[in-house]
C-alpha cells in the first residue's frame, strides 16, 4: 500500500467494493415497521387468497347453466332459497334452479359458480327472482386462491417493501417479516477550532457543521446515525474514539479538521485499526481531494475533508451507496437531471469537478444550471444550492449551454 | 348538499381546499429532528459565520501592502514574529514588515489582511522568510460573516430541511427549530367480513388489507398514522370509532366494507359529526367511484372504497396532498413519467382513469407501459405494477403506441 494512493471515483468505487462484503444481516420486524425496507427472504404465501369464491357484485349466486337463454322477453326463473351474510360461511349447497341472495365481498355457496348482477334481474315475489341476461361460469367473481395462491412465493428476496406489499402479506396473513439490518453509522469530528453548537462562539472557534450534514445524509440514505461528537487532534484521543465507534457501528465516518495534521492524524490511527486498513488516500476529485478511504475487517471507514462542502460531496459519492444497499428508505436520488450551464467552468482533466448549481426554467422551457459562486468552505454556498453539476474527469471543463448531469439535493 | 354529489377529481380536489385551513400548527425539535421537516418560522443568524477572518491555506499571516512586488529573483523578506494556534485566539497585533505562521482554519491575527500560500514562501532561517510571489488583501481567508452575516435570514419559513442546512443552523447556534406539526391520521376498517392479519382464515373472511395500504401511504406521505383496527357495520359502533378518531387525528380514513351497505352507514355517520359534512359522495374516476369525501370542525374525514386498488389510488389523489403539505419527509412523487401504452384502453369521458402499468424500455431505448391484468379487487394487482397511468377524462380510451402519463409507486 503507497501513502498517498490516489483514485478517481470509478476506482475508489471499485476499490471498496472489492474489500466489501454484500450486506446479509437480517432481521426479523413487525409488519408495518417494514414499509421501505429490503426483504432479507422469499415470501410464500401459507393460504390462498381469497379464500373462497367470493362474489364482486350484489345480486344472486347461480349456476349458470341456469341462465343460458334468457333474455328481458323470456327470463330464466329462479327460486330463492337463500341469502350469504357478509363475513359467513355460505353452507349450501345451492341447487339446480336455485338463487341465493349475495353481497359484493359475499361468500359463493357450494354449487353456484357465477353471479348475477341485481341490475339484470327481476324480483317477481319474495321467492322467485327472473334472470333477464345469461352468465357465464366465473363471471362477477373472484375465484379462491385468484389474488394470491397457497405456496406461491409472493414476493422475493431483495424486494422493496411498498404500501401495496404490505397489504399483500398482510393479506396472507404475514405479521413478521424478515429485513436486511439498516447499517448503523458512527459520525466523528475532528479539530481543535470545533465547538458544539449550544456554545457561544469565541475567537478562533467555529461550530461544528460536518456532524449535523453528514447525520442528515445518513438518515437520508437509510441509515441509522450516531454522533460521537468533537474529538481533539491527538493520536491517543482518536484512536480511542475511533475504535469505540468501530466496535459499535457498520461504518465510520471521520470528518477532518481543517488543518493538514488533523488530516494526517487520522490516516496514521486507520493504519493502527486492523487489515486491510487504508486503500487510498487522496481522490481526484473537486472538491473532496483530502480523502481517506478504508476498510478494517470489513467495515468501511471514510477520513471526510474538513470543508463541509467538500465533505457533503464525498459522502453523496462513496458512502451513501454503501448505506443504501440495506437502507430504511427508497433512494430518492435515482438518476441526475439535464441542464445547461450558463457560464464556461474550467476544469482539470483527470479529476471529476463537482460543481454546486441553481436549476431554473429558460423563458423556453429549456432547464439551466447556475453555477453558485463561494469558497468550497462556506456552507451557505450548499444551502443556495438545488444541486451539483458533474464534470467527468475526460473533460475540460464545460462551455455556457453545454448540458451537464445535475444531481438535486 | 345532494345526497349524491358526484364530483371530477380536480373538482373533489379545490372543493377540499375550500374547506380546508392551511396547516400553521408547529412544534419545536431538536435540530437533528428537523431533517426534512417544514420551517414554520423564518431563521434569523444571531452570529457572524464564521466570527473571524479565518485562513484558508496552510502560511503566513501577512500585511498584503509588504508582498507587493515580490518576485522569486527578489523575495520580500518578512520577520516571522509569531504562530497561529489552530482554535485559539490570535491576539497580535500584526506589525508592518511581519508575517506568522498560520494553518488552514486559523484565525487571522489583527492587523493582517491576506495569507501567503507556503508555497509561495522560502524559510530563511528561523525568524525570518522570503515571499516570491505577493499577494492581495483578503487572499486565501474567509472574512468574517462572509458564510453568514449575522442579523441575516438564513432560511424561510416554509423551507423544508436539508442536511446543508442542519449544517448551516449549527453553524449558527441554532440548536431547536420551530417546523410544521405532521399531520396525524386515523385508519379504520369497516366490514363484517375482515379478521385481522394475525386470525386464520375462515370461510366468508378475509383479512384487512387496507389498515396496511394506507397506513404504508401515510407514512411515505409524511404523517403519523394510527389504526384502529376493524370496526363492525353497525351505525353506532362506527359512530364511537369515528368520533374518536377525530378527536384524536387531523384526518380519518374510513376504508369501506366491500358492500353497498357497508359504505352507506359511512356516509349517514358522518352526516351527524358535524358542518359541513360530506362534501361529494361519489367521484367520476375509475377505479375509486364509491368515494365518500367530508370535512369535520376543519379536519377531512375519506370514506374510501373497499377495494384496495381503489382505496390506494384515492388516497394517493385526495389525501395524500394534504398529508404531504406538512410532512415529515420531501414528497417523492412530484412529476409523472411519459410512456407508451402498448395496448388499446377504452375509458369513458367525463371520468379520470387510472390504470396500473408495468414500466420496461424498449429495444430503442423508448419507455413503455404494458396494461396490468386484473380485477381491481385484487391487491396482486398492484403489487405487479410500477405505477398508474392517467387517462384523462377528457379522453375516449388511448391507442397502442399513445403517450400517457404514468405516475411510478
Amino acid at each position: 500500500m503507497e501513502l498517498f494512493n490516489v483514485l478517481t471515483v470509478q476506482q475508489a468505487r471499485e476499490t471498496l467494493k472489492a474489500h466489501l462484503p454484500a450486506r446479509t444481516k437480517e432481521e426479523i420486524v413487525p409488519l408495518l415497521y417494514g414499509l421501505n425496507r429490503i426483504l432479507s427472504r422469499d415470501i410464500t404465501a401459507r393460504d390462498d387468497v381469497p379464500g373462497f369464491d367470493r362474489s364482486t357484485m350484489d345480486g344472486y349466486a347461480v349456476r349458470a347453466r341456469d341462465t343460458f337463454g334468457a333474455t328481458e322477453s323470456l327470463p330464466a326463473y329462479l327460486d330463492v332459497t337463500g341469502e350469504v351474510m357478509m363475513g359467513q360461511e355460505a353452507a349450501g349447497p345451492l341447487g339446480a334452479g336455485q338463487a341465493w341472495v349475495i353481497p359484493t365481498g359475499g361468500m359463493l355457496p357450494p354449487g353456484a359458480d357465477a353471479v348475477v348482477m341485481v341490475e339484470y334481474t327481476e324480483e317477481l315475489d319474495q321467492h322467485t327472482i327472473g334472470v333477464t341476461k345469461p352468465v357465464a361460469p366465473g363471471d362477477h367473481l373472484v375465484r379462491r386462491g385468484e389474488d394470491v395462491a397457497a405456496g406461491s412465493v409472493v414476493l422475493q428476496a431483495g424486494h422493496r417493501l411498498r404500501p401495496q406489499d404490505l397489504g399483500l402479506l398482510a393479506a396472507v396473513g404475514v405479521t413478521q417479516v424478515p429485513v436486511l439490518e439498516p447499517l448503523r453509522v458512527g459520525i466523528l469530528s475532528t479539530g481543535n477550532e470545533l465547538i458544539e453548537p449550544e456554545q457561544p462562539t469565541t475567537p478562533g472557534k467555529v461550530r461544528d457543521i460536518n456532524s449535523y450534514t453528514l447525520y442528515g445524509q445518513v438518515v437520508e440514505a437509510g441509515g441509522i446515525p450516531t454522533l460521537y461528537g468533537i474529538i481533539e487532534d491527538h493520536f491517543d484521543s482518536l484512536r480511542n474514539a475511533v475504535v469505540k465507534a468501530l466496535a459499535e457501528n457498520d461504518m465510520v465516518l471521520i470528518s477532518g479538521g481543517s488543518s493538514v495534521g488533523a488530516r494526517d492524524a487520522t490516516a496514521k490511527v486507520i493504519e493502527t485499526l486492523g487489515s486491510p486498513g487504508v486503500l487510498f488516500h487522496g481522490m481526484a476529485i473537486k472538491p473532496g481531494k483530502p480523502t481517506i478511504g478504508a476498510v478494517v475487517e470489513g467495515k468501511p471507514l471514510f477520513g471526510l475533508p474538513g470543508h463541509p462542502v467538500s465533505a457533503m460531496v464525498v459522502f453523496d459519492l462513496l458512502a451513501r451507496p454503501i448505506v443504501e444497499s440495506a437502507g430504511l428508505h427508497r433512494p430518492r436520488r435515482i438518476f441526475p437531471l439535464r441542464a445547461a450551464i450558463t457560464r464556461n467552468i474550467h476544469s482539470a482533466t483527470g479529476r471529476d469537478d463537482f460543481l454546486r448549481v441553481t436549476l431554473r426554467r429558460r423563458e423556453d422551457g429549456a432547464l439551466v444550471a447556475d453555477p453558485v459562486l463561494g469558497k468550497s468552505g462556506l456552507i451557505s454556498t450548499m444551502v443556495k444550492a438545488d444541486g451539483v453539476a458533474h464534470i467527468p474527469l475526460t473533460k475540460e471543463g464545460v462551455e455556457a449551454g453545454e448540458l451537464v448531469d445535475v444531481w438535486l439535493f
